[in-house]
């Protein structure tokens, strides 16, 4: 695969523009270093406010909070942009205590927009493991009063060895070898096949809502998808009118084997549980927190930075993605602080409902730049957005399209900044390698043309615009801390911040000030009749991406997540 | 160093005994990995009983399900031996939310041997940090009803990089280099000078239990010694009339350092504490459990192996010591499946009150083979044993000292057997790499001169008695499951307990089989003038040693932990 790289490094040279500006970028390392505020941006974000699940009243706080610091900070046409999301959620306190055949407390968390229990119930366990409606008629009759363990689970395996680890240069290597085996968009992981599959899993789990509340089950309670204790979450739909009919909880895998081993040997173990979670239903608005330095150009174009604002509960979403919006935040801090006049105007968009889909930023990209025909079928159109089987084409710009030069995002943890991904964008390369040499000394500044997925960037990304994240060091990211109770600002590491901060700093400075627009690929387009017929087969990789799918049990993993 | 293993080599070769019984490998073998009881009995112990606090009913449980099981695979002359302990303890449930200046449910569990908090009660949270009487002066009339944070503790570091491993072959070549910078006894790591401290330590810890009470604390909160997420226990005084004052409690690291950061921020944080704890007074007396395989010789000798069955109440004690009981408990079961009749005695002793200072082998090894004299002063004997500045000399033996061949321990995790330490014995070398010689396909079969700490084996070898622990794969014993909520059956390795089990009936076999008694250690005996006054001062290494224990915040760690 190497010959991938030969051509880049042709074009490098061809369009290869004069340097960056090195004054510029001692006075962004200065402040960025020695005057940072990233971390008590970060701290008032998870310490003080807490997690900010989308349109919980802790939220609605951050939205305010960063709205009023950005203002403060001196930049202009702030304001809170609102986008139709649904039902804001929040508790205060979960209870959950094996109570025979003997006492224990157990560790648990509620799961998100589901009710909770209206004082302290009681319930035999039992476990139920359906996945089509036929399965649910051996279970008729026999669930009232009962707490379901959700699936039968396997046993707990051992543990990852390294839990904590940065990039090494063999991997950052590895990491510019593009591979063409990969489709061409994000959208594109979702073949025919693997969509079939999760709309049955969809629908089927509607009827089962409907079956629990009928049968008058006392609770339900799903297994953490990490082990050792920690307790990671996910969310029922907030939609209006299709909220998840019964009290729910995660808890600790460690616990959830030992009730298994207790029906396994024909034990009755009883829990008691005591959740206390209510609705908010004062708006069914979210909002994203937007705020400008604006260009000094007449009509000046875009340059964006942000993150998403909103957490799961968990924890206080430092590390998802508290640190996102700090740096980005800490970016244009720095920028206003030294009162820079950019040519294009420096804009920062601080999401909310990422977690439930990458709601705010697809709202605000289809307000703003680009929309794309909805399904003609009202059914389908009520479905979540992921499971539309025809996004319509053509895409459909907006006049402020091609005034957008490029959108950089944060959402990886707070691992320092070691490169970028192009996402394909073999004509961003010799910018970005520009714009990395002030800082060779902070990042190997690598650059991948691979694709990395899963966050706002997509939005972006989805419609033909630039958009993009760093290559960051993995640390504990996915192995301890993504959506798991522990996701506090103990385990972020303010070097890194610190790091980050100056390096989004520096591209947005050389963003807002380049000669021309950030290039882009070719915009998206309607798959071919041939690619459309290769799409309804599937290859081993996409097969594989399917079965990991239908390992996920009783649709308990939303997009995102 | 590599010196030191040349006369080792030599030795051994010159007192080397005719080779291991194969015929009896090839059926402890058979036995031991197809037709394995191991996991059954742990599982009884871990999840059918739980957690098996000394003294606790769950102990008592424990007693007597291990000493009728025992009874029922056909081991002989099976009771329940008493030693003086002090009171029982145990917990349901406990509820610790912060619920100001918001809600959150944080993870605590209470320490062992703390009342409970007779329903809810709320406090504002306070940091208490005092470590000598006149700390306590700027306290007072200031505690009434407050929650303490007890000592300012640091900010959580990185995690430890790798969380399970097992033994390299480096690693095993390493530990069979001897050192002789070690004291020659266990007891000798206890200076006279780290003796001193942590006396002082012991007696401010009275004063402030005294303080806290009478200042009327609503509770006492500490951190938990692991982060992660895990809560890692220890508990209070045990003796009767001793019993710590107020509701105490250990929490999250993550939980411990957000309400340490909302007290520097001049926030108030209030804590909801709800704990139901109570002690058990019905016998101060704990329990071993003890039986045989009769040894066929007329007055035969002994070989005994064992574990603890006691455990921390955080989990259900199922590395620490749950396996080391069902190991022991397994080769038992194997020879006797196998109906041998060996030469000596074969004695199984399930230790309690291990946790809190190995008080039940002491008690055992003092009533059956040795004593030492007690101090003379009432004040001193009153003292917990590792305080006591004058252990007497000489070691007085019992008839029964010179009929105890050896005695084997298993309480290092689940790790399989990769050799075995000889406690500093040149002697034992030969036999044990004899006795390794059938299982070289399943164990390196290391012999290290080194010794190895921290649990009942010890009660033996410092009275002159061979004693031994085997080398074990550390996998995630100490950087996760130690003392935590985690030490469940789901962390258990089989293969390893199943290994582990084989090479302890084999070496049991071997030992109750063996021409001779194991050899000795000449018996220790009192140190000479020079030593004594050599022990006045202190290494850096001791010097290290003590500034770790100064670090025990609070003396929140007693003996064996």
């Amino acid at each position: 695969m190497k010959r991938f790289l030969l051509p880049l490094a042709c074009l490098s040279a061809g369009v290869a523009q004069a340097g960056a500006d090195l004054d510029m970028a001692n006075k962004i390392r200065s402040e960025g270093f020695y005057n940072s505020h990233v971390m008590h941006t970060l701290e008032h974000l998870t310490d003080k406010i807490g997690s900010r699940l989308t349109n919980s009243p802790q939220m609605d706080q951050a939205n305010r909070w960063t709205l009023e610091q950005l203002k403060a900070w001196g930049l202009e046409n702030a304001y809170l942009d609102p986008f139709e999301f649904g039902r804001g959620w929040s508790h205060d306190s979960a209870l959950i205590n094996l109570v025979s055949p003997r006492d224990e407390s157990l560790h648990g968390i509620p799961v998100a927009w589901t009710p909770g229990t209206q004082g302290k119930v009681e319930g035999e366990v039992m476990l139920f493991d359906a996945v089509t409606e036929a399965d649910l008629q051996k279970y008729q009759g026999k669930l009232k009063g009962k707490v379901l363990l959700m699936g039968e689970q396997p046993p707990i395996g051992k543990p990852k060895t390294i839990i904590f680890e940065r990039h090494d240069s063999k991997k950052l290597e590895e990491l510019k070898e593009f591979d063409p085996s990969r489709p061409a968009s994000h959208e594109g992981w979702m073949t025919p096949i693997r969509k079939d599959d999760r709309l049955q899993r969809y629908q089927f789990g509607k009827v089962l809502d409907a079956f629990l509340a009928k049968e008058k089950v006392a609770a339900v309670i799903y297994r953490s998808s990490r082990q050792g204790g920690l307790v990671r979450v996910f969310g029922k739909s907030h939609k209006v009118g299709e909220s998840f009919p019964v009290p729910a909880m995660i808890i600790e895998q460690e616990d959830y084997s030992l009730l298994q081993r207790m029906l396994d040997r024909n034990e009755t173990p009883k829990l008691a549980l005591d959740i206390k979670a209510r609705f908010h239903d004062e708006h069914t608005d979210a909002y994203n927190t937007i705020a400008e330095i604006p260009g000094s150009d007449s009509n000046p174009e875009v340059v964006m930075v942000g993150g998403h604002l909103d957490s799961w509960h968990a924890s206080d979403g430092a590390v998802d993605n508290g640190v996102g919006v700090a740096v980005a935040m800490e970016a244009v801090r720095i920028l206003k602080a030294l009162d820079v006049k950019p040519k294009r105007t420096i804009r920062i968009a601080l999401w909310s409902g990422e977690e439930q889909g990458l709601h705010g930023s697809r709202a605000y990209v289809e307000e703003h730049f680009a929309t794309r025909p909805q399904p003609q079928d009202k059914a389908e159109r009520a479905l979540p957005r992921y499971l539309w089987k025809s996004p319509g084409w053509p895409i459909e710009t907006k006049p402020d399209y091609d005034k957008l030069s490029v959108y950089f995002n944060m959402d990886n943890g707070s691992g320092r900044f070691r490169g970028i991904y192009t996402e394909g964008n073999v004509a961003v390369k010799p910018l970005f390698s520009k714009w990395f040499s002030p800082y060779t000394d902070l990042s190997t500044g690598a650059v991948s043309n691979l694709s990395t997925g899963g966050t706002d960037h997509e939005s972006f990304d989805d419609v033909g615009l630039p958009g993009f994240q760093f290559i960051q060091d993995p640390l504990d990211y996915s192995t301890r801390l993504h959506h798991t109770h522990i996701d506090s600002i103990d385990h972020v590491i303010e070097d890194d911040l610190k790091q980050a901060s100056v390096i989004m700093a520096g591209f947005l400075y050389e963003a807002a000030m380049a000669d021309e627009r950030v290039p882009r690929k070719p915009i998206p387009a309607a798959p071919s009749q041939l690619k459309q017929q290769r799409l309804k087969l599937e290859t081993e990789k996409e097969r594989r991406q399917r079965e990991r799918d239908a390992r996920q049990v009783l649709d308990t993993k939303a997009y995102g997540i």
